[in-house]
């Protein structure tokens, strides 16, 4: 390996840790939701400012190496790891956003059992692991079986945000706690979204057709 | 001027043609929703088609322009201006969905005169126009600027969220439509976030220091 793939497989790594840590950022999250967990919640918070210095770190070792004349496909995988961690790292404040709704929900009392909620969370961090796994497989294939699972996070975002309405005009002094829930399923949903442009990113780097915004 | 010194500021005007879309497609989308107005509303569905379609060809130009080599003060240029088409490309969304919300809206009568949202808009848009011409000017000191306007208008989404809020307490007949103005001031208060970080990246880029995520 020369010096440059060697610099190269450590940028990837640097940008596998920042994944595994937005995605526990989400899971602590969502814990603080779930087990009513204020601590839990205010430790989301001090892990965003690490997300958000890792991806400081990776935009400089980007620039870097693209400073040292890669080659086309190093390049654009390069290009590809800066877009990667400006998407976790907004997944490291949509996080931050169901901490700290967490936290106001948690001084009242529970408005009913979540369910939708851990099953949206489960979904949006299967969908990032399985984008971040393929970059790292180079497996164009498995990226773009991701992206299909969007679809199920939004729906579930709908229905979640017209049953909670329901429940608000059923009863105003529910709106406070409902609202706080919506935004976190909003949070949810954009998670998905994240993981679902990280999907894109990589089959575009391994397949070179950009299937953003419908172009099949 | 070098062959590729053309073919950069080919590239920076892209950029600026798609910004001036983005800003466009906020005002439409606003006067979608301060004068009922629904054809305004499916105009901003294709404009941001067309700002999506923009991304991609700055995506493309850039990364064959990173392909030749450029000094270090190109390569900086070359990659704020890709971070900088994701957040236009994001402004784009987020006057959709103001789109999409005001054309629910107009199926009902109006709640009251709107006056923070026109507001927020026209703050939001002055920051990413003033971002812009910073980027334009080579002017990181006029970047700077930008940057604590942001809180004025999180100030006046806040302040909007408890008015509403209260609205639906009071009322449950208006919850849907203060739902959807929630969600407006929200989109307005993301765009203005988008125009912020496009002002620290042309702080970034001309003065070669990160501030973004509060490292002064």
């Amino acid at each position: 390996m020369t010096h440059f793939e060697t610099e190269l497989q450590s940028l990837k790594e640097r940008l596998l840790v920042m994944a595994s840590r937005a995605e526990a950022s989400v899971a602590h999250a969502m814990e603080a939701l779930v087990q009513r967990d204020d601590d839990a919640a205010r430790r989301v918070r001090e892990e965003d400012d690490a997300i958000d210095q890792l991806e400081k770190e990776i935009d400089d070792h980007a620039i870097r190496l693209l400073a040292k004349a890669p080659l086309a496909t190093q390049l654009r995988l390069i290009v590809t790891t800066l877009k990667i961690a400006r998407d976790l790292e907004r997944v490291g404040d949509e996080a931050t956003t169901i901490a700290r709704r967490s936290l106001e929900l948690s001084q009242e009392p529970q408005l009913k059992p979540y369910v939708d909620l851990p099953r949206m969370a489960v979904l949006a961090r299967g969908m990032l692991n399985d984008a971040l796994e393929a970059f790292v497989a180079r497996d164009p294939g498995r990226a773009r079986e991701v992206i299909p699972r969007d679809r199920e996070v939004d729906a579930l975002n709908k229905q979640l945000y017209r049953e909670l309405a329901s429940f608000m005009i059923e009863k105003p002094s529910n709106i406070t706690r409902c609202l706080n829930l919506m935004t976190i399923s909003k949070a949810l949903e954009r998670i998905a979204d994240h993981a679902k442009n990280v999907a894109e990113d990589v089959v575009y780097l391994y397949e070179g057709r950009d299937i953003r915004h419908g172009g099949a």
